[in-house]
């Protein structure tokens, strides 16, 4: 295996439909590009917690970010996560229900997480989680002060264990039900950025940034081109 | 408390930004309305799992469904699970790096969950599965037959535990940072339907039903208008 490939462990290796199944670190790069919230998945008292946040990552580290408050980024420290980054393409309208399906792209990751303290790597982990939403954001604004740095928690994840699944393409039905004269195919999703509506409390004449005004109208890590399935 | 609140119980009760609960029953169903995939965490081997799958709910019940081979549902069967949904409604871009946040409505649900194997519940679970995808699915297409609702697994969880949780508005800056020049504002976002794509293996002229083509170029679950903040 070369040191591009996901390593597969037996959890992130597919038992079912292993055609949707992508092993190049490339692949997981793609996924995360294309994201923008990801679910973190923790074990709190026994019982799972997911909850939804932001994230960036610098080579191999994948970092989430929220309050130094925040219980379930504190629990995760030291604790096996599972962090999973989720885009809807379509959804897939068969002719049976039971071939109904959706287009995706997901991304499934298993690590141990480690509390960010060093405070180079908190702020190199900041700017890649606010450069990964916003393209271009850290530059313009205020960098975070010392207050706001304890303030903020930073959790990092290795990205050494991910199971990659890429779902494209028509509906499959059963031979029997293609002559049905039932409609099928595609209704294609993606999530798109509308116009930027500037804060009301802006004084003076503020203009909309280009790293800001390039997003409007956009779709965020559109699909790529269909293949052939399945 | 009436019955038309959500119980609030520790781990559903916020300890902070507790501006941003919401307690009403209807507003764990105007998440759920709204969102399409949901993220299944379920503990397996004392290490959590995260999933994307679809949903749908009847009354009181959110029914999960997916492949009776499929390993986390049913590892989730008799287990405390937790069910988050997330609607992203924008990127929030304040004038400091720490205030950036996002808008969003999401639902954190826990229970105990429970494999479906009345077939009248599992018939009745996968319809509103499926119309809660695309409303009006059903009607049109091929219902399961016994092997397909054998190879089908419903996994049901309560709705009686849940945290509600939505941002909306623009960002909230430290006074100091208002007169700094910076733009700040929302970058709204939502997933949006595209033109339905027929399969390609349609024969004769099978024209785009009501139900479908009623989607296209719209916003799935838009955001209500906005409210004052926080």
């Amino acid at each position: 295996m070369s040191a591009e490939s996901l390593s597969p462990t037996p959890r992130t290796t597919l038992h079912r439909l292993r055609e949707r199944a992508r092993t190049e670190r490339a692949d997981l790069d793609a996924v995360l590009d294309a994201g923008l919230v990801c679910h973190l998945g923790v074990v709190i008292d026994g019982v799972p917690v997911v909850l939804p946040t932001g994230y960036g990552w610098i080579g191999n580290t994948l970092y989430l970010h929220g309050s130094s408050a925040n219980r379930s980024l504190l629990a995760s420290a030291g604790q096996q996560v599972c962090v999973t980054v989720t885009l809807l393409d379509g959804l897939v309208c068969a002719r049976a229900v039971f071939h109904h399906s959706m287009n995706y792209r997901s991304a499934v990751i298993f690590g141990t997480a480690r509390l960010v303290t060093d405070p180079d790597e908190k702020l190199a982990a900041l700017r890649a989680v606010t450069d990964h939403l916003v393209p271009g954001r850290w530059e313009h604004v205020r960098e975070p002060n010392r207050k706001e740095l304890a303030a903020t928690a930073v959790l990092a994840v290795p990205l050494d264990e991910a199971s990659v699944k890429v779902r494209s393409g028509s509906p499959k039905d059963d031979e029997e039900d293609y002559d049905s004269g039932i409609w099928a195919g595609v209704l294609p999703a993606a999530l798109t950025f509308g116009v930027a509506e500037p804060d009301p409390a802006l004084t003076g004449d503020v203009p909309v940034p280009g790293h800001i005004a390039v997003l409007a109208g956009r779709v965020r890590g559109a699909a790529p081109a269909v293949d052939s399935g399945p």
